[in-house]
């Protein structure tokens, strides 16, 4: 086994722990016995949440935390504040798939939950997500509850998705398609990256340099997922490579934090890799 | 000039000081010189939030704060909490039109912002609305933003925005009805005076009062509200007697805060007798 290898099987058992961790609390705290006549309402929320999803960004949250020193295992308040940004990126993806939106049928293989239970029912699911988002996000206290607003509101991830809808019949120029990138995924990156970092005590230049970090992770990471079905390759290579190289930046600035910062860069070294590769 | 005429002259008199100083406020917080590409976003949420609109919810938050002892003039942080809760309404009456859902062409006597602006902009400021109603709600500190959510989630208003579209084909039973109106609208009454509590450091018992007060107005408010087009009068009547009555009762509970409480009871007199007069 090469130590690259060895590098990857580490980095997959630590995300498969860290994603069991999620996908139990998401459970658990998503699934109290409800009042009989909630159930539908409530049904779709569990259905627009639990079943498949990555949880990149409440992993990535966590593994800011770790990165920064908090205390093993992350406390409740922690986990909860990882879910809320899973809760964010839930609400986000069941308004992006409305007829009105992209008019997306499907959704990690299944039906999309207005398929499933009525477009205004959809609009309610996604409502109630990003609110108790915020309820969960309270736990990690109000510097928890302003970086995640800042950054899945107007001046983040909500304005990227409002460019992405007015781009979509013209070609985008370079600093467009970054600028894009860098809000409708980056922002919320960076945001769960941050707030990691701040449920673990961490001063602000660390804060920062763990926002900075998501950001660039978050930009790498879209432009992996657009590679496939890229209408413009070649600016879509170029803008992977100068991805590709921000994060490697990024990377640097987090040596300082010692092996503690080991998933994160590998995180990104791997998702470098797909971005660039 | 009788006492009752002398009452609601200074009724008058509050509301539209406390108005003016939230109309301010949600103009001034809500217009920072945008990026040029900002724009159509940001001028759809101003259309949503700005000119009309009673600002009752917030006006009922400044006003409980006021009955708890809190300082005069209000900080800085509780006119944010306070707007809050005025955003998390606009938001909703953003949702609330759109075609899926109530599908009204106009609000305030304006086209409402789907049909201003487009479904796909509506459905993305209703998003942001929400989320920068707890970017200003962390101001207030962490119970106000759990107040907040609770109130305005999927256990409160947004479960009765859900009821309220699957009883829109059949008459509800007074219970029904009650519940409804309790939580499409007593919900958020209910977390705006509770969290104009919070702001005033009142004790928790205080705090649970003026919740349970701003729920009985919010109810009150409702049937007062839907007394001239109600489908059912006579339902309605029944409920309207039982909302007057029990936001009598609730006032009774108030009366312990003495003259500070003034302009909360004399709401309720307005209120009370537009639900049953």
């Amino acid at each position: 086994m090469s130590p690259s290898d060895a590098s990857r099987l580490a980095l997959a058992a630590y995300l498969a722990e860290r994603r069991t961790h999620i996908e139990g609390a998401l459970k658990r705290w998503l699934d109290p016995p409800p009042p009989e006549d909630r159930e539908r309402l409530h049904e779709a929320m569990c259905y627009a949440v639990l079943g498949s999803g990555k949880r990149l960004r409440p992993i990535l949250a966590l593994a800011a935390y770790d990165a920064c020193g908090g205390p093993d295992p992350p406390s409740e308040a922690t986990l909860r504040a990882a879910c809320a940004v899973e809760l964010v990126h839930c609400y986000s993806l069941v308004h992006d798939d409305l007829p009105s939106m992209d008019d997306d049928d499907l959704r990690r293989g299944r039906p999309s939950v207005h398929r499933e239970f009525g477009e205004a029912t959809a609009i309610l699911v996604g409502d109630a997500l990003l609110t108790l988002a915020f309820e969960w996000a309270a736990a990690g206290g109000t510097a928890v509850v302003r970086m995640l607003a800042r950054e899945a509101g107007h001046t983040g991830m909500i304005i990227g998705q409002a460019r992405d809808l007015a781009l979509a019949d013209r070609t985008p120029t370079l600093e467009e398609l970054e600028a894009l990138y860098g809000l409708k995924t980056g922002a919320l990156f960076a945001g769960a990256a941050g707030l990691g970092a701040l449920c673990a005590q961490a001063d602000l230049s660390r804060v920062r340099a763990l926002h900075g970090f998501g950001r660039a992770l978050g930009i790498a990471f879209q432009c992996a997922d657009d590679r496939d079905d890229a209408e413009h390759p070649s600016l879509l290579a170029t803008a992977s490579a100068r991805a590709g190289a921000q994060l490697s930046e990024a990377c640097a600035r987090l040596r300082e934090l010692g092996v503690a910062a080991t998933p994160l860069l590998e995180l990104a070294d791997h998702v470098g890799r797909r971005a660039t590769g």
